[in-house]
């Protein structure tokens, strides 16, 4: 049993944290455990890399940026082997390709198709400590692919789930919070979160995890600590594992919330949903990017239909709707902010939803659109009242410290 | 047939050069040629991973200095494949490893032990062209290797080579001259030059092209074009061939110079043999280089022996021989300069010694050890004649503009 160790680009982001780093991985690997190491480029690397590439013109060839990409990792991963040798500690660096990371050949966005393990395993029994990069694989011809967003992170857990280690994320943050504590400074640490809590956290706005990696995670079981870069205290991070016992209590683990929204509401379509399908057809047309999807049979017989996305996916949509001629009327309301209620309780207690709008009612928060999933809430509120929302729900669900 | 082209880390130093060098790329695709791009990396990239390997106290690690090293060659021929597909020219770039290129696994100066070309040759057959990382490949374990110096050279011949092309080397120099011109500023450009001539050429110290390259292209008869980055007109860069009958009239090709050097002289050493072993012996253990060596036995049947070498290297082995009890006397003569007259036609041409002689002693430039090969005489002189020596040496050989 060993444990993969991840660090972000702020992590790694000079010659003097790389060395702190290794220090961490070395007093960690003398106390006998089996290490992997996966890191990221340093610091601001990967944009200034995109922004030579757009210097060349030729940008949009996703292929060569994906191999250009992959330097900023490498560069990282033999500096902290050398520094890991420097002290002592034998060590090796892999780039996504030698660890056998075989992507498909999507560019830019490559899913991991399997991972090929002797040369990482031959390493392992060698006693040196792997250091992998993260975010990047080969293609079955042999070309270098990345992971897209949070693609480190993947890398990390994926190596996890098929070495059955442990996975430790670190990062700039401390811990995941019940609120974004930028947002509402007395929310509290969370010491426990479940994958799918995390997930609805990551894909609602909280910003800390992917989706995509906490989703591998719970596949293959694979325990997961979040905390901050050399902080060797576990009790101020965060894990992240299967649904138990100890969480019953809280009905709500946290709260996250997402800026920039915008509502559209269709009226006036008749109920044979025809004009839902023209809708989501220009949607797709224009790649907007849609969230909460809502929709009610009014009494007259016609649809109500709301959903939500970014502010500059409305205006597109509103732009290219005022060129047509439409069988029905579209609304748009903005700026809104959108705050999610997260947690595996809400299955086992009732009454969340209504607490909740009795809040906001009793405060004379006004709220829109409302979607609901088996473990969280969404309500979209104006954006100047989201903080105060978010604040009051923090307070009501027992997520701010010293409550 | 098509071409392999070499631009060297000044001719792609800023994002400037690169596009520079694609628009040069992009005109000789469009007259129809196949092609092959190999780059360096960008300007001091090299020097810079150099320094932050050093930052981390473990840059004597080989495997992980090379994999470092690597990401300098792999950003620029990224780069340099964007910018060519930014021009509408289909280009692909390739590392040293996914160009098949396979080495030993002797790092820092690996030696290419195949090249499995299905990968280039089907993007070449695509019609695209292939911009190959240079200085790089990988062992039979899949580490990343480097060729050493002069590795991006070496890399573009081996292509040119494998493929059957010929190949153009572009670099800072406009062409190979009949002695360094910043040195004897009347020297000549030099249209042709033989291999074996270039090889002489590049050990005895002109610094433009590694003999290691030139043997290469000589094996495999890859006709060599040097040039100056950017600069399409062919008449002003040298050719390197085979011998023809061409260069018969000229008996000196040109004039090596290397400064720095000291002569070591052991006398009152018995006959045996013995002493030359012994010398040799430290010279090893201290890895000292040995360049000219020359040795005569002597009226009294004792020997006299001398070598030439760096001034650090004359300053190490004479405070090694101080602390040792010798059954010689070993003397030191510096600073020292090297004159080497190089030319195939010297074979064929007697007198060249004798003259060179002359020229020297009539303009009262003492000289010390002399070694000479078929196509080669080499003449130290003190360090501070070097340059009147080899401008008159010039002169007297034709090797000056207007005589």
């Amino acid at each position: 049993m060993g444990i993969v160790q991840k660090y972000g680009g702020s992590s790694v982001a000079t010659m003097e944290k790389i060395k702190a780093v290794a220090a961490c991985v070395a007093a960690r690997r003398k106390e006998g455990q089996d290490m992997v190491v996966v890191a990221s480029a340093m610091g601001k690397t990967t944009n200034a890399l995109i922004a030579l590439a757009k210097e060349t013109g030729g940008a949009d060839n996703a292929r060569e940026l994906d191999a250009l990409m992959a330097t900023g990792e490498q560069t990282t991963v033999s500096l902290l082997a050398m520094a890991l040798e420097g002290m002592g500690v034998p060590a090796v660096s892999l780039t996504g390709g030698q660890c056998g990371f075989l992507t498909n050949d999507n560019h830019s966005r490559a899913k991991i198709v399997d991972i090929k393990d002797d040369v990482l395993k031959a390493h392992i029994a060698q006693g040196k400590v792997v250091v992998v990069a993260g975010f990047q694989g080969i293609d079955a011809r042999g070309d270098i692919t990345t992971l897209g967003r949070g693609g480190s992170d993947t890398t990390a857990v994926a190596l996890a789930a098929k070495l059955g280690w442990d996975c430790e994320i670190y990062t700039d943050v401390e811990s995941i919070f019940t609120v974004d504590p930028r947002k509402c400074p007395g929310a509290k640490r969370l010491h426990r979160i479940t994958y799918d809590e995390m997930m609805e956290m990551a894909s609602l706005g909280a910003g800390v995890l992917e989706t995509r990696c906490v989703e591998i995670a719970k596949k293959y079981g694979v325990r997961l600590y979040l905390g901050k870069s050399l902080e060797t205290d576990k009790r101020k991070g965060t894990y992240i594992m299967e649904n138990n016992e100890t969480f019953e209590s809280m009905p709500i683990t946290g709260i996250s919330l997402k800026e920039n929204c915008a509502m559209l509401t269709i009226t006036g379509a008749p109920g044979d949903g025809r004009c839902v399908d023209d809708v989501f057809a220009l949607v797709a047309e224009l790649d907007v990017n849609v969230d909460m999807i809502s929709q009610q049979i009014l009494s007259d017989g016609g649809i109500a239909l709301s959903f939500s996305c970014s502010l500059e996916d409305a205006a597109l949509l509103e732009r290219n709707c005022a060129e047509r001629t439409l069988p029905y009327t579209l609304n748009v309301q903005q700026p809104l902010g959108k705050i999610s209620l997260v947690g595996v309780g809400m299955i086992t207690h009732s009454g969340i939803a209504s607490r909740a709008f009795s809040v906001l009612y009793q405060n004379n928060i006004r709220y829109y659109q409302i979607t609901t999933s088996e473990i969280s809430i969404s309500i979209t509120v104006d954006a100047e009242s989201l903080e105060k929302a978010a604040d009051l729900l923090a307070r009501a669900f027992d997520l701010c410290q010293g409550d």
